[in-house]
């Protein structure tokens, strides 16, 4: 996967094999030119902004590198297309209503805002409809787990909280802050976020390391009034049972009958674990690098203590690679490349494989012809499985109903309403059993199955639209 | 001032006395009539929307019964302005890149965005460029001194919070975000805010009452790295002694000789009496409703120690109708009606009187014209004075060299901008001492100055335009 993006401006020899001495040095760098644009043209001399993707920063700056030192070749510019997709932040903010008056003044400020701000005094609620917090949610991190990179600092996790926002309000329009928070562990984290959470209608936990991500979800949400959620957790959970509900109706199984491997128990191999013993799946077997998760497994705590009570009925040890044998569906959450063809090959008939490794997934995708259904959490390849696929729905209908909070039944009935946006379009295959994040169909259809389920579940303050 | 503004649809027959009859009702209400639409009609009658400006809401509810009650009349609807203008909330996010597509999602999430946390990570700087950082401020509240409405709680600040917000996008461009924090005391404040504070370019606090509010200026400003701003104090320091600059000159008067009676050592006043010492200010003499602070006085603490040390060389005692004696300006941040006639008439020749308190003045309006120079901060009278004047300007200023401190040069900078911009027009009068906070040339001018004053007085970060 190529995550290097440069464009590279540079004046040409208007020779005809000039053109194909660059593409051919671009490609001996490893990289690809993805899109090539005439800028300009002197009598011998065409300049050309070519957009240049490479594996690493290294192998672009190599490229560059390459092309300077070409006869007939003049690089005017390198600019690198990611770092200008973040220059000045990808967020603003905006007023919703005009302030270019004194009219407009003693309304939004005073004296007008007084008579607001006393009412909402004798009644919070009146914050919802008076207020950003009828539309908001706080995207908090304490940086200790920055895109798989580890603990990088509060500061470096907000291109990351940056994005969730961004996809909040594209997709679901719902008005979301970065928060990265100078905090470590659940207590100090849950004390800083409660004491600033009034303004929001949700809190949207992000890159947050284990076991703290766990605690959080847990403690804060049982404090606050308003829902506390893990993307990296259930919306990763979600995202995965809808795949796997699709998957297994392409391959001709029941969920009830399914026997699905969850591999790798950090955040979203736990909550992945937890969800498919909740949706009713036939055997779960969970692992991780010390393998299976049974009942008789030493040093668990009690989050593992759990799963090895709910899931693996046969007290299965072992690892991975035992583990799947005659399983329906392996999910994912842990290394590249863990997986071989011949690991699949023991999987019982039609096996699903689902691999969220990144860069690279669990099984490599040139021999992911092993598996009647393959997925992913790259961008370029099909189906591609991320929580994106769950969240801005998920919290659309949240706060739809100011849910206070985000329950299991909420989070399946997300899942479901996944699966379903591709059953609808009757579009279901194996190379398509969850649908595109930017599908239109998506968010309204996770949102009102949210909105029902919160309902049905005693966790909406308001009732909206029924389903 | 009418704060109360209705839109009363009514079926009005339409005989031209009935309206008269309705603008009649409405005045015999004591509310005014400030606007007419018609709607709609029939052959016998018309529909029309009335805006309807009431003193409160008594008054209002009052006029919407008296014409429900009239014959010939047909109340529709009742929709108050006000609330009208706040519902949803007055802000909402906006994205700056697109997210439509798949090259976007890989440039601004997985897996380009690990670049630019890796960048940040390294070099945290680089948060200013590629993140929101760069243009947000934090408006955070306690909620302990909401619209001079006393202890309401951090959710009933939020009105404010986001108005002041409003002002930062509309008058300067900038991002900011409204935080009530559920904490009291300047310790617990300082540390909530301090742990949130990566994310931001800057600290305004608002609606936070003494003391507490003035600790947290000085501890947490101490601590952070990015300026710490109170606009009750400094941003209505700095409006007042624009004010005063003008206000002299309209009167013939230096300020180096200038006798300035401060009454009220609330926030604003003890930043006030301040700035007006580190002005140069001839002779300053505060006081409060233990009459005038000098350095014989009992029991005051660190801040009125200071004041009394720096202002009133003479010791003066008494209260403040002793006090303005000969003064040649009175600033007022205290009571309504403070001050009579028969005061004004014991200032100095072409006295200048400002009296900020809400929702009268500390002199009545009526008689005003004992004054030379009369300010308020109300919007229907003439000479506004509010930190709205400053803040914009001043935050600008301060986030364009990334400021870590807005200092007394910054903030006196910014008090000449203001003033600088009514001379310049030539408009400079009695009765336009002040710009309006509308008026297109202020934000730039105050900005400019403060950067400038930043500069020059080693706070800023980086280098920009010079004067």
């Amino acid at each position: 996967m190529r995550s290097q993006v440069l464009v590279i401006r540079a004046e040409i020899d208007a020779r005809p094999e000039a053109l194909g001495a660059v593409m051919s040095a671009v490609a001996a760098g490893g990289a690809e030119v993805v899109g090539v644009d005439v800028v300009g043209a002197t009598k011998t001399t065409v300049v050309r902004d070519l957009t240049v993707q490479a594996g690493d920063e290294e192998a672009a700056v190599a490229v560059a590198e390459a092309l300077k030192a070409m006869d007939g070749v003049k690089v005017l510019d390198v600019t690198d297309r990611v770092f200008q997709a973040h220059e000045g932040g990808k967020l603003t903010m905006r007023n919703r209503a005009a302030l270019t008056s004194r009219d407009d003044l003693s309304m939004a400020y005073t004296p007008g805002v007084a008579r607001v701000c006393m009412a909402i005094h004798h009644d919070f609620d009146k914050a919802w409809e008076f207020t950003i917090k009828g539309n908001s949610v706080m995207v908090v991190s304490d940086g200790s787990s920055v895109v798989g990179q580890g603990d990088l600092g509060p500061l470096a996790s907000l291109p990351v909280c940056e994005a969730l926002c961004m996809f909040m309000k594209e997709l679901a329009g719902i008005d979301a802050f970065p928060l990265p928070i100078d905090a470590k562990g659940p207590a100090e984290i849950s004390t800083h976020v409660e004491r600033i959470s009034s303004v929001f209608a949700g809190v949207h936990l992000a890159d947050i390391s284990a076991p703290a991500c766990f605690d959080i979800l847990t403690d804060l949400g049982a404090r606050l009034e308003i829902p506390v959620f893990h993307g990296d957790q259930e919306g990763t959970a979600a995202s995965l049972l809808a795949g796997l509900i699709n998957g297994l109706k392409v391959t001709g199984k029941e969920l009830r009958d399914a026997r699905v491997v969850v591999c790798g128990l950090g955040p979203g191999g736990q909550a992945t674990a937890r969800l498919l013993v909740a949706a009713g799946v036939g055997e779960v077997l969970a692992c991780d690098r010390r393998g299976a998760v049974h009942k008789d497994r030493a040093d668990m705590d009690e989050r593992l203590a759990w799963i090895a009570e709910h899931t693996n009925s046969e007290g299965l040890t072992g690892s991975v690679h035992e583990l799947i044998r005659g399983a329906d569906a392996f999910i994912g959450l842990s290394v590249p490349d863990l997986l071989s063809a011949a690991d699949v090959a023991t999987m019982a008939k039609d096996p699903i494989v689902f691999g969220l490794a990144m860069p690279n997934p669990e099984l490599d995708p040139d021999t992911a012809g092993a598996a009647a259904v393959f997925g992913t959490g790259r961008p370029d390849l099909p189906n591609q499985i991320n929580s994106t696929l769950a969240f801005p729905g998920i919290w659309r209908g949240a706060i739809d109903v100011r849910a206070t909070r985000i329950n299991d039944a909420m989070v399946m009935a997300a899942a479901n309403a996944i699966a379903s946006v591709v059953e609808q379009e009757g579009a279901l295959s194996a190379d398509y059993v969850v649908p595109s994040v930017f599908n239109k169909a998506l968010v309204p259809a996770v949102a009102n199955a949210v909105r029902v389920a919160a309902q049905a579940s005693g966790v909406a303050r308001i009732a909206t639209v029924s389903a």
